[in-house]
């Protein structure tokens, strides 16, 4: 049996390529992109295709997978994505279902600035 | 053997009853708290524990837990966190050393508007 890690690292092997269409062959026939900060939901691997497809990239999407993991049924990955032009860190939970991924609910996380009145307690992440 | 997820799950009901202090007592000695989007670094349980009871809160936070899962060694969580009038959504990755956690990596991704122009392929979420 796949794992749902190995699915997820296939997920991302086949996103580095920027053949979307291929990505579509490990998602399910009722899958779902979830995106909550934004409040959009795209349903269908076609639609997921398309989304990827029109978004305006400046030249073919790279990435840098930081983690994968899982159990059975779910698996997590924190992954940059660049253009070479726009950066972006994306944290992706996926759901496998019959050895396909069924959901994805993506996080955008965007840089900020540390708050104030905490230097005392923190240091500067490499 | 205590399982990452069940750590977990008692890291959030730990901090739930806002006694920092508790919380320590399942943190390593080496505990790290990683802030990658404004690069900041906590070291240290009590460090952990003295940036929690300073921030700025109107009332006792409350969490709700929307999934927790994990392998041997790494749990991930997405989790909204509230006091009332502030409300924010925590993706924390965890890594467990004997049965401690010895590492979170958390991010705190704000919510965003729709990108224009994709409408016609996307559905809001409820």
């Amino acid at each position: 049996m796949t794992t749902a890690t190995e699915i997820v690292n296939e997920f991302w092997r086949l996103m580095a390529t920027n053949d979307f269409d291929a990505v579509t062959t490990i998602l399910s026939d009722d899958f779902v992109w979830e995106l909550p900060q934004s409040k959009e939901l795209v349903r269908g691997a076609k639609n997921f295709a398309q989304v990827n497809r029109e978004y305006p990239a400046n030249a073919p999407w790279q990435f840098e997978i930081h983690r994968v993991f899982g159990s059975d049924t779910e698996a997590v990955s924190d992954v940059t994505v660049t253009d070479g032009v726009q950066t972006a860190r994306a944290i992706s939970f996926f759901t496998i279902k019959n050895e396909k991924i069924n959901r994805l609910r993506e996080f955008w996380p965007e840089p900020y600035a540390a708050p104030p009145g905490r230097a005392h307690l923190v240091e500067v992440m490499e």
